[in-house]
């Protein structure tokens, strides 16, 4: 039987609180192969919840789920120059099967841009076949070198949408209005406020025309690149000619996007609502809403009787784990609260004289007693509170970490502090590899709109006149 | 646009009549790799579907999805003999990244058994953490010389059951009660009839003590197997080192058991069910339930007012399409067919005067004129008779097709006339492989309960006593 151990707290050393976390919340193990993870039940299920609800989004803008193969021909890879550049070095590669070379190299899809290119090539005669609109749930791998679970793993899940349209107006929209579905589901299920905004020509996509992203804040002040929305315009379909006849009936090059989620938002998750207790899990997407503790059963055989009886009735609207074991109670609670369940139940001996249980909230940690004959109306009410407390709670942190700086010793003062820099700037590609050099701090994004108010009208970095806000900060 | 192009019919040229099917109904794509496809919408709706009903039944056992590495280390395969020499010739091997030669190789998971015993042998210590019961839907891949698709595709999809026992009555029980929910699930919801039974020593798992199958036939008579439950007993075990303490404090190997179905379930559907003007797919799997055709709604706009009303309406319970296109009525109708949705409403303008449309059963054809006041009553009626028709004809073919033989030239004839033998066998594992060179058939199972009374009480090949009965045919 596992034995709970001892967690670092956050203040003292966030990356080691991390690993503490996850591993004594059973959310992961690590995997054979250096730098893999295994996903198990716990956080599997979160993502299995992310998937089912994100799905249905997907269903409503007319997306249709389809499933690529995992391998990619050299040959294809090769078709558009930029996008291979930018993968090329993390390409785990197929040489051989069963011990015989093989006459053409395979990679593994580190994304699947040019599986849908020769798919859609296919597909599209007409105007009448646009749009396209496809996504898949898919692993993926990328050969990282330095790797850390859940945030930056060789192989991960993910949801990569490619979408086709008969004119660039139609596919820039679908890329804001995907952009603004993954911030509205990360805000609303996983309580996780976020920045969105355009990336720079540095940061974009290799293959993209731009890249709208979602940028979220640990608690530890680093940036998490959340979801990402990328206007391809015609770079795939003119390298891959992919033509329709348009209305005109001349043949045109069609005009794509593409975006996606993974499972980093499971880190993203971890790191912006857990403590040092453990993980927290908000409730629209926890796999289990509701931890019911038996207390000193063995005192009084009622307890079992009334929470077993709780547990099948919050079973029907909820989804509901009942500890009916012998452990201490200590311990009972200590395990709840390590695996992030937003609510726990308490029955003992006296709770079950008074008609009454004793509620826990994993966020607060506040204990309500609660007559039996409310339980189902209050812990509807508290998980609701629960949800809405994670988001406004992390949602202060976020506004309140933002900084202006007006030149770059300030710069270099407020990433040390941990702060999120946002001023103008006019520093060119070779400006922000040097300030990530110097600082350790990236561009996350130009904000669609400056969550504070900007007063300097110079970049802080080069002292032009600019009026192109930037935000940076250090990132995962 | 796409034309809809000329079926081969089934008795012309059954395996010209699949590929004609798949690729008229939008199932499939081929991919850039060879022996590769790409599941379309409507395949990989079903599989969705397959999915998440199996994912239920799986929970009413305890079973929890996790996710595991694709890669699996050569050093960790070798571990187990047996299972890496079934395995061996058809790995694909990763060797190099980015160009550089990697200092281990890789091999593409053809199925997980040592990465998840190389992760029960963390997680296993004692009796009490036992029993451990995981599953996983993933992509594996297996380098087939010979491809078919959804039958037998490099690259597949499915799940894999894999769990651990303190002993080994309880691993045998879930090897059969797993086999039992494949039965009940694909004869309930894909409307397949299935024998069960055991494979012979020669067909079993590569690793395994035993293996459970499930056997489907396909319209053309050949077999299918269509899912497989395995007792590895302590094979695996053994290999890793997998101990627990038990009740006595003794160490002592664990049990195991693995189980599996996959995409090749979407090609058992389609050679059960489907026929010269397309596939047919079970209403309780199919991705769209219900086609709602307009017929020359130019010719009167309350066509359009009416389907859309109807629309509105059945969506709240069923899966329901529209197509409002200005198509042919035979065009739209062809269109249904061929993509295999259950049930079709036809509206024109003088089913509006009348207030009734058509209802056309995709499985009969039958056309029903319906008053639209009982529309929904009856379509909900229909959709479970098209359901019990579709699995009652197909058990009618299965039952009808089996044949007794009592001696080889007889086996000859019944197998080259498409029958599935049944016999005492008595042969050994090289009779086995010589009667597949001969006639094309295999072993399919010794079932649980033979399917027609067994005359014979002498081996139809080897003329010695025999009580084990065997099912013989060629197979997918």
């Amino acid at each position: 039987m596992k034995q709970l151990e001892k967690i670092t707290p956050q203040k003292e050393d966030f990356a080691k609180w991390y690993t503490d976390v996850i591993k004594n919340g059973d959310l992961m193990a690590y995997g054979a192969t250096k730098g893999s993870i295994i996903f198990k039940p716990l956080s599997f299920g979160i993502w299995d919840n992310i998937r089912y609800n994100m799905d249905k989004e997907f269903k409503k803008n007319n997306i249709k789920n389809v499933y690529l193969p995992l391998l990619i021909p050299e040959s294809l890879l090769q078709k558009e120059k930029d996008h291979l550049a930018g993968f090329n070095p993390e390409l785990a590669t197929v040489t051989e099967v069963g011990g015989k070379k093989l006459s053409e190299k395979y990679f593994i899809r580190p994304t699947s841009e040019v599986l849908f290119a020769d798919l859609f090539k296919n597909e599209i005669e007409s105007h009448n076949d646009l749009p396209i609109l496809y996504n898949q749930w898919v692993n993926v791998l990328r050969w990282e070198k330095t790797t850390n679970p859940f945030l930056r793993t060789r192989e991960f899940l993910w949801q990569e949408g490619h979408t086709m349209h008969a004119n660039s107006l139609e596919a820039k929209d679908l890329t804001y209005s995907m952009l603004n579905v993954y911030k509205n589901f990360v805000e609303a299920y996983l309580a996780i406020p976020v920045l969105s905004g355009n990336k720079t020509e540095h940061e974009k996509f290799s293959g993209a025309d731009f890249t709208l992203t979602i940028e979220a804040m640990m608690k530890d002040g680093k940036a998490l690149q959340s979801g990402t929305s990328h206007y391809l315009g015609q770079n795939f379909t003119k390298a891959f000619g992919i033509t329709f006849k348009n209305k005109n009936n001349e043949e045109e090059f069609a005009y794509g996007i593409s975006f996606g989620i993974s499972t980093r938002l499971l880190g993203a998750l971890i790191m912006t609502h857990g403590d040092d207790r453990g993980i927290i899990i908000p409730p629209k997407i926890a796999p289990i809403q509701i931890d019911i503790l038996e207390i000193l059963a063995n005192k009084d055989k009622h307890v079992h009787e009334v929470a077993l009886e709780i547990f099948n009735k919050l079973s029907k609207k909820f989804s509901v784990s009942l500890d009916s074991s012998e452990k201490m109670p200590g311990f009972k609670a200590a395990n709840s609260e390590i695996h992030g369940t937003p609510l726990r139940i308490e029955i003992g001996p006296k709770d079950t004289l008074k008609q009454q249980v004793i509620l826990v909230r994993r966020d607060t940690l506040e204990k309500i007693i609660c007559p039996l004959s409310s339980l189902e109306k209050t812990v509807k009410k508290l998980l609701i509170e629960i949800q809405n407390y994670l988001y406004l709670t992390a949602k202060d942190r976020l506004l309140n970490n933002f900084i202006e700086v007006t030149n770059y010793e300030e710069f270099k003062n407020a990433i040390q502090n941990g702060k999120w820099v946002i001023a103008p700037f006019e520093g060119t590609e070779e400006d922000e590899v040097k300030i990530k050099e110097e600082t350790g701090a990236s561009t996350r994004c130009i904000p669609f709109k400056s969550p504070i108010t900007i007063k300097s009208k110079n970049c802080f970095y080069t002292g032009k006149k600019s009026n192109r806000i930037v935000v940076f900060a250090r990132a995962y």
